[in-house]
């Protein structure tokens, strides 16, 4: 095992998680937030120092290659070092009672997860609730491919530390070189960020506001800055630009480069993208008959929270226009079930990601067909390209692991004595990097409902969720520490 | 396809079912219920036109070869055609106030799952009781294997019949002849029935409470002659014994085989026998545990209630000695998991099976093994013989379509506006057999809570888990029924 090169990698990231709290001061120093602005300098001090013990610590492990073990070693150990020093601004702010909320909070935000522990968001100094949804831009992309896209010259292999933390069944790179592609992602992150924003602007909201949800709704994370969320503004404009972006950022970016930029291809030439589509409108269309015949809406109002809600939890931003946690249960229940697949492969989104849901269909379906047809041996294409069979295995493994994810999430939050619908859907909505599930982890809720120890072992499922599991179980493998 | 073997299939089972009307009607005769002894005589003379028919129908079908296809079909189709006419006593006695409701328990009996809508067992006549018991009975060792076990020359191929009834991962024959393997199994099973009713009648139940309760525990079905289930009796002894009972039937019957009759091997040879007896160790020491601590009952009563409980959610009987409705969320968390997995392979348990889930996690293992040490290759191997890698891709597919059919349940359930956990535990409790849920679909309560639709659903439900998904599934191709 090659502890310098690792010591290297979180040192560098850590480095970087100054230069953004740097940007937190700034702003704090704006809206005159002094006792802010020193509760930031404090953090950087802290994670400076550390960052520069671990500098020196590595230094030279560039030299050496980095193999796959390293490669998922330095990921989750990163992110957990990042999301740590991440709750430093929260804890030194007061505004926190317990370092493990601030812990939370931090952890939530990195992860793009967006579920809170904040009751009242707008008493909150505006220089820490720009640092809540900086960590939730900063983490949408990923930090280490913000690593690459600055430093190419991290080693040798650097290809495993993008492969454990871009999300999805197939890695593809746009380029030959990665810290090519990396850039050419940023930019169109960076695109769509400065778009939102304007548009949020034009639409009414002021500038601050405007930044921060296009920071939390390109991330797909979901924080925002008023209590009640996008419903705050109560406006049809912001919520459609919003619905818009959030859509965009859960599309494969990859496909957005080929589209927009390159114009070599259409939307549609995407399977993963027609079938997300199709899973999106047929789920609005189930939503909002449950909402005119349940609940008794009118169509126009119906169609309305019907899309922004399914958008919203399929992007796995989980922004509310309208308490979710209220409305009938079909229409919980397909919400539900949205947040557990997600968006698209290669995008901000979490969950399984629609290209493994819609894959394992596949094999499910031929499988029954060799049963009608016994003889004939089928593969199955995606987008004209064969997809091998140990990767469909990988897929259904995948799919496994993290059932049993949720599912320990959820048996350790039923120590907390909540309802099954409480306990399980707040292990999907942090495993989904969703952030809101529905009865008491419900939108007109806080995670405040769970004891300290559920809130730190969610901790760890919105990081095994958005690392993809395997990053994470490696961890506790001794031999992976011991490897040479 | 073959028609004609189908319809000859369904006929020699519909005969039979004629058959155990037939005992039915004795038993009613006994406890002088005439109207009882008339409306099973009303359901044989139905059911036995249909019989007739669908063999004249099905004349010299057995001369032509039974393909896959025409297995699995013959065997979803009879499974439905004995289920639908199972209904015809309880709607004929007057007792059930819906078609609907009656259809309900019938598959319920004959699936063995053992969901019930009699909110009052003691008022119904003692004959259709009987009847109801009986139907788990012959559910549970799989109909299709009495009919080979009888009349082992239906056709060739009839392996197909086998594979497709009987539950587990691996499909492997006792003796070469299958009609001989069917009547081992058979033996083995009314030895077990047998030998419990005795012990129960030692134990001081009624001879007819005794047959009624050993017929539903070794089928692993659950229904009880009681209204309080177990808990009626108030006695130790009967808990112990029917334990006892419910643990052997939810073994390997092969193992039980070489084990007790053979003796050629010790039941900690198997290694799924192995994993189940831990797995059901460690849920007992947690319940337990959460019993004491949470519920504050003393420890000689907490692991009573958790041997117990355990035991009969695992063998997804689920018979009832305290209302675990009302037990700590986190305990009924591990029993829904438990009934999820369900029993081992080859028994009459049914759930995703012990065997599969562990497969699961040995893959899973693999998989975090290769990604410390990527260029050893590994095979794994199940009690010595190597599992070839397409048997693992489909055990992970199992796993998917479990999980999917489970979800389709709920999510028609959850139309009925009721919570999560009641939506979801009485999918599961459907679809593993087990027939006992937690919230409303609890101990407690009656399935009765349902709407007719969503029983309907649930009667899928629980013919899918029984049939291990993929006969039922076959049936929505219309190629299945075009091919020839």
């Amino acid at each position: 095992m090659n502890y310098r090169l690792i010591c290297k990698v979180i040192g560098v990231i850590l480095g970087l998680e100054c230069l953004i709290m740097l940007v937190s001061i700034a702003v704090s120093l704006l809206y005159r937030e002094q006792y802010m602005a020193m509760a930031f300098l404090r953090s950087i001090a802290v994670c400076g120092a550390c960052a520069a013990a671990l500098l020196i610590a590595g230094r030279r492990g560039e030299n050496s290659k980095m193999h796959v073990r390293e490669g998922f070693l330095s990921v989750s150990m990163s992110w957990i070092a990042m999301s740590a020093f991440g709750a430093l601004p929260y804890w030194f702010s007061g505004c926190f009672l317990s370092p493990v909320d601030a812990l939370f909070e931090s952890f939530s935000g990195f992860t793009t997860t967006g579920a809170t522990l904040i009751a009242n968001l707008e008493v909150l100094p505006k220089g820490l609730l720009f640092w809540r949804n900086l960590t939730q831009w900063a983490g949408g992309m990923g930090v280490l491919v913000m690593t690459l896209a600055l430093l190419p010259k991290l080693g040798a292999g650097s290809i495993f530390l993008l492969r454990a933390e871009s999300p999805g069944p197939i890695k593809t790179k746009l380029v030959p070189k990665i810290s090519q592609s990396a850039k050419i992602m940023y930019s169109i992150y960076i695109l769509l960020t400065a778009s939102e924003t304007v548009c949020l602007r034009i639409a009414g909201m002021p500038w601050y506001d405007s930044l921060l949800h296009a920071m939390s709704t390109v991330a797909t994370g979901g924080f925002s800055s008023r209590t009640a969320s996008l419903g705050a503004y109560n406006s049809t404009v912001v919520n459609m630009i919003v619905v818009v972006f959030m859509l965009l950022s859960s599309l494969n970016f990859a496909v957005l480069y080929f589209v927009v930029v390159k114009r070599t291809m259409k939307l549609w030439d995407n399977a993963e993208i027609k079938i997300y589509l199709r899973l999106l409108a047929a789920s609005i269309v189930l939503i909002t008959a449950d909402l005119m015949v349940s609940e008794g809406f009118d169509a126009m109002e119906s169609v309305g929270y019907a899309v922004f809600q399914v958008i919203s939890v399929s992007s796995t931003t989980a922004f509310v226009t309208s308490d979710f946690g209220q409305w009938p249960e079909f229409s919980q229940m397909i919400l539900l079930m949205l947040m557990a697949v997600g968006g698209c492969a290669a995008s901000t989104a979490g969950g399984i990601k629609v290209q493994r849901v819609a894959l394992l269909f596949r094999v499910m379906y031929r499988q029954l067909q060799s049963v009608i047809h016994p003889r004939v041996v089928r593969t199955i294409c995606v987008d004209g390209r064969r997809v091998e069979e140990p990767v469909l295995a990988n897929v259904s493994l995948y799919f496994f692991s993290y059932i049993v994810i949720i599912l320990l999430m959820a048996t350790a939050s039923s120590l907390d004595g909540h309802t099954l619908g409480t306990s399980l859907s707040a292990a999907i909505a942090c495993v989904s990097n969703t952030g809101t599930g529905i009865e008491l982890a419900g939108p007109a809720s806080t995670f405040n409902v769970f004891s300290a120890p559920t809130k730190l072992v969610l901790c760890f499922g919105m990081l095994a969720g958005r690392l993809e599991i395997m990053p994470m179980l490696l961890m506790f493998f001794p031999s992976v520490w011991r490897g040479k």
